[in-house]
């Protein structure tokens, strides 16, 4: 493809080639990619990158493996927007342009449509690879000169390269119809790349990533094989039941805005400039890891860690890769740094030193002495000896680990009060005012469907409340005492929203049954027996009056000039409406 | 006015003025400033910058239109602060100086008593234009040469500058006296610019302004005409009832530090430096746009535009203007950006795209097709075209548009039932226990006051619930949609916020309904016809003791242990206090 | 000890002699060093560094001037990052390592072990004094010279230095084992430095730190002398009931995290490249100075001041001191500006302008007029008068007294009507299930402990919603009004919280009441006196069956079914787990 300065091109090759050989394994799959990936796809280690491409691909597209619109795919619809966020399933090109394009005409015609796109990337490296070879070893960049090698071998892998053919640029059309395209039909070949496009190129951090599948095997099913990770988490976003479920598609499409690390690259690495700089600071996490459930880039923006690097950050060399950032001048870990580095390596699994996963559960508190556990326990503490004493990281994550337990314990200690009143069905409205839900979408005592839900009284406060507790409090208490937050874990988030929780719980549950019990006392008092029909029949057979009227029981009609407010507020679940007509 | 190189001075206009001549039309009034203004002011394009000014400053300070205290002057008094948030209103000269000062003395002493601003002064470009006029055309900041020659021919057509004649320093006494002016009274002529007066050089920027007054012109009446927006900010402040009707004036006075954008231009535009860098950068809004009910910056900055900003922000050219931001090396939007964007021109008026005002009402909803709306919905897709694709633009407004439907739903939905409680007297002590609001606020089921307010019974916690759905979740729901960040629709603000006020709303209705049941039933066992001067009397109209002695009702003064308690609280709303003697 | 050009040394040093001589005074304790402190050491001004350093040393150590573990230590032990937060108290070397090593040889295997650690301090000062020394007058950090001057001063007056001796660097030995040793015993004498260790060196800033012990002594004791502050905040932590009482450990270390100034310089002074610049800039205060009850740092960011420093603080010289702040650039305030500045000097006594202290309290506000606060308020119109005009800053203060005091009397309006709950018994499961607190705390009426501590029906909602009030609202409302946040006193944090917790209180008062009254009527058609065992007995006292049998009373046991659920819940509190088995 270079037609420019072929001589310099080819000693510049050479050179990289020499670069690149020790480090990144040109001839065999890198050592960054674990065993376990070459064994789940029956490879071995000298296969070459076409070879390993392809099965992670295949598999990549598997529906059996985690692609497609997974177990609940009867449930719901994408709107216009999913073509976007899941490309591979729901992408189709306008069709106003029916015509071959050539590779050319991209950014002649694109430069007056989206002109902020092209000016990105011609800021980018993709738009000139000339000015990456030419960059004196001297520059902290120079280090992708190595890179740009492995990725021409991938390619003269893969036949779209010849051999000893470079290339100078990384232009529209190949991520957006073929790596290495000339011309394209501007309706049947257009894409938006998903990760197996960015990995034609990019196969090293593709084949790390896909390992995520492999190496995340919780030892006593605590979450499914490879869950939670990058490389699902459209499939773990789908097969949500309260996602699937959402009258509002509109709302869930929010879920799916940062579960789309499986389909494609761009949540770390912004379109169109790809400067790694944005991928490793901190917020460029931040979009996904925030709020209520994962609060990591809160915590670590106020811990000490991430002091250091919102006043110092601006001496640090950001070109640096992350194996020489120290050196360089970073003084504290990012996200990037720790959570990629594994063993002293760094790739783009983030998954090979998780222990509490998702949300601190009593089976992972319990199997903590498991060796899957404390192997990644051990790693972590490596990775805190990049700068600490041992000693002080076996303190820290024993403090750690001890203070993530004991919000576990809190939310375990309120599942059977909360399940009792469900049970006992106490809670507020139960037996009279609780709708199902819609499918796929199932009742518990607080459900994660609370969160996101409610009608009539389903949820109730108290469901509300538990579900607050075991699926957001808890998890900010651990993530504050992980990234070393003070505050995330003691007085503002964690540990003090877990009491309070807990305060509303214990309350609610002397309300609840000391109502019943008063309610039991003025039935003696009238003379009658309960209203069985009331106290036991199933809410979801009656009619919305008789409920009411039963509940009111002994006590006559009285309240029957609430019965329209209660009966207005549906019962039944709001039909999904048809698609409104688009604007224009 | 300027002595120092008067050849090179000249020149430089010269060349400025070439510059200027198409961009700005120096002899006639911007393109900038809408038809709609020009039709308003009852001026034409020809009109020069003296009838311009003239025009808008006389409409400006017309309590007519809309200058003043407003409706509730009555009710309300200033605090010394208020001098400074409404200059043009209160302030009045420290007495201590009953002199003339020249221009020269103002910074002698100033470097003693308040040097700060002095030395934020000297850094501006206000304090050198010589070195602002010896700008080489390379240097990005050289577009404000242009400006430099607009703001002469402004001064010049209003007399304050001679034909021809230069600016070479804009000083204290210019905007705290008069432009211009080479002495002043320091009680007498001392002022606090408001916006006329910054509009005195800055005419183009002042009448861009104040044309959000006559773009903003609802067709189903949701707003005020130009309203919401800066220009009529103190007016929307001083007319809200509940904070004419604040006893605390200095908590009052923190809305009052917000709603000053109509009085003067500080609040984006941070004295003394007056960089323009400082209002392009999104922290700019921050101070006002962020928290419970309008949360754009936190949107903003978790979204994948502000983590782009926030992570390469450092290497784009703050000094280029927005029109040239992207040529220079800006990679994703800003509030600058697309808010003071219309149809490819960046104007002062940046409510030309407003479609659903501060909060999004049924009537706004059940109007989006109607012209005025589409208009602005195909300005939008212009906006987010910069970058992406139509198509894209289309998909995602389509889904920010329905999304924000659903969350109003959610507040539509609970009305009727709050208004049910709120019109049946079931409110927690409604009939007991809700005392009247001060003036001019009224009561009302879940008024804004609920949010700002609280006395015996009122509001309850309904009350307040649902002023926080409507006047908060909504929003942020909105906000997080608008500004691209999922969690700020999804589980962290916005709908799991909305269902939790819905559940909670509808658990008190059961509630309060059960309990008005089952108080019937113990009536009925007392044999007593029901408390009819509790039930149905006027809470205002009786003493705090009887009201509480009804409601005990049949059962006895079994709680008059607590009446003390109750009335210990204050039924009557307490007066303001007087002025307390001032701190020497 | 330096070796290293020794004639280039000395003339330097002569040169840092001449500018440090007038200003830091040499010879004589610093006048930085208020006279209060040298009263309570029984020193005069002209004391030695070393009488200054012996005098502050022997304070700073002695348990009845605050060190140690308190009033409360027979309630608590240490986890083992104890030893790392309160290294005086628990730091113990790893016993590995047992065996002499030389200053050289720390470096040569920390390398290996610990290298970011290496790698931040080889960025240092502290890795190269020399450098420091040969900074041309022309560079910002030429100041550091005098400092230097001074502390070799200190040291050759506490005989570490010999006279006329240069240092050329402080490495990992001086401040692990002995400043100036050449070797140590790696168990023996290694050590964590407290404040004194960083003291020997910098004895100014160490003194300084320790006179917010002198001069923040409360004229009517609403606070213990010199608290809160940093000089003493391990004692107020561990002096703390909640805190000595919390059975998760591991939890409550999340506070000592911060309240560990007392201990060691690392909160504001990150290890190990320890630049002033990283402690000069805001978020160096975030981790601690930030959430439910102390937000500063929020409400400064949010404020004109923060939005000015996050759009230009790219623009201003951090190198300079902060005496020099302004004229080097800066434009507006940041913590470390106002904080540290007392009538136009900066110190490291950060208390020398408290007036409302860590919550404002009606103790406070009925002072505010006493000479101690007037004289205080009058520093702090100074600091305003940096920049603004005194009028603007009395204006302000005058704001912010007043709105601070709104926000005081709403707490101060609740309290009775908690109180009067609380002692007539009638909040939730108050009579038959409210366990006692562990020791050392006390139950009390919406008392610290809500916050951080739950079990059986203690406390209720109304004590942790008026704990919320009393310890982070109105917290919240201040810090707002002081940090100039508008949003943070009004409708986001602060007055609308407050007025939130207000009517959560009210209502519960008027329900809690209500529902007695119900209970008195029920059990007069039952014709049965109450149940009086059940509603004075002493729950302490009673079994759990007993108390909830009596409760259900004359309605018979219908609620029996619940009574697993109740007692379930555990109403006495955990014993203390003992120190689980560490991992591998």
């Amino acid at each position: 493809m270079s037609a420019r300065h072929p001589v310099q091109g080819v000693a510049a090759f050479l050179f990289a080639l020499v670069l690149a050989l020790p480090c990144v394994g040109l001839a065999a799959i890198p050592d960054s990619v674990p065993d376990e990936t070459l064994k789940a796809l029956n490879l071995d280690r000298n296969a070459t990158p076409r070879s390993l491409y392809d099965a992670l691909t295949t598999r990549y597209r598997s529906e059996a493996d985690g692609a497609g619109k997974g177990n609940f795919a009867s449930f719901w619809e994408p709107i216009p927007m999913s073509k976007y966020l899941a490309p591979s399933l729901f992408y189709e090109a306008p069709t106003t342009l029916d015509m071959v394009v050539k590779a050319e005409d991209c950014v002649a015609c694109h430069t007056a449509i989206t002109g902020g796109h092209v000016l990105a990337w011609q800021k980018s490296l993709h738009s000139d690879l000339k000015a990456l070879r030419e960059l004196p070893d001297t520059d902290t960049r120079s280090y992708k000169k190595a890179h740009l090698a492995e990725v021409e071998s991938n390619l003269q892998s893969l036949g779209i390269l010849q051999a000893g053919q470079q290339l100078d640029q990384v232009g529209c059309i190949d991520c957006h119809m073929n790596v290495g395209a000339k011309e394209g039909h501007h309706i049947k070949d257009l894409r938006l790349p998903d990760a197996a496009a960015c990995g034609t190129c990019h196969l090293r951090q593709y084949a790390e990533r896909e390992s995520e599948r492999d190496t995340l095997t919780w030892p006593q099913d605590q979450w499914p094989a490879g869950r939670p990770s990058h490389a699902l988490d459209y499939k773990a976003n789908v097969e949500t039941a309260t996602w699937a479920a959402m009258q509002q598609r509109e709302v869930a499409e929010g879920c799916t805005m940062c579960h789309t690390n499986q389909n494609k690259c761009d949540n770390c690495h912004g379109r169109h400039e790809f400067s790694p700089v944005e991928a490793r600071k901190p917020e460029a996490c931040s979009t996904c890891h925030n709020g209520v459930d994962h609060n990591e880039f809160e915590a670590f923006m106020y811990s000490r860690h991430g002091v250091n690097y919102q006043t110092r950050g601006d001496t640090w060399d950001w070109h640096a890769p992350l194996s020489q950032a120290l050196e360089k001048g970073q003084t504290a870990p990012t996200c990037a740094f720790c959570h990629m580095e594994y063993k002293g390596q760094f790739t783009h699994n983030v998954v090979r030193k998780v222990r509490w996963g998702f949300l601190p559960t009593k089976n992972i508190a319990d199997n903590l002495g498991h060796e899957w556990f404390t192997d990644r326990r051990e790693a972590w503490k490596g990775t805190c000896s990049t700068c600490h004493s041992p000693s002080f990281a076996d303190a820290y994550l024993d403090m750690m680990d001890k203070g993530i337990i004991s919000g576990m314990e809190v939310v375990e200690e309120m599942r059977p009060v909360v399940q009792a009143l469900f049970d006992e069905r106490l809670l507020v409205g139960q037996k009279t005012n609780r709708p199902a839900l819609p499918e796929p979408e199932k009742d518990e005592a607080g459900g994660f469907f609370s969160l996101l839900m409610s009608n009539g009284n389903n949820p109730t406060m108290v469901d509300r409340v538990f579900a607050e507790m075991w699926e957001q409090h808890v998890a900010k208490h651990y993530k504050g005492l992980a990234h070393v937050n003070p505050g995330g874990f003691t007085y503002t988030e964690g540990w003090s929203q877990l009491m309070k929780g807990k305060t509303f719980i214990l309350e609610e549950n002397t309300r609840l049954r000391e109502k019943a019990a008063m309610e039991k006392r003025l039935e003696a008092l009238e003379g009658k027996t309960p209203a069985k029909a009331a106290l036991h029949g199933d809410p979801q057979a009656d009619t919305v009056l008789q409920r009411v009227t039963s509940v009111v029981g002994g006590g006559g009609l009285a309240a029957l000039g609430g019965l329209l407010a209660l009966s207005g507020m549906g019962l039944l679940w709001r039909r999904r409406k048809p698609e409104a007509p688009k604007h224009h």
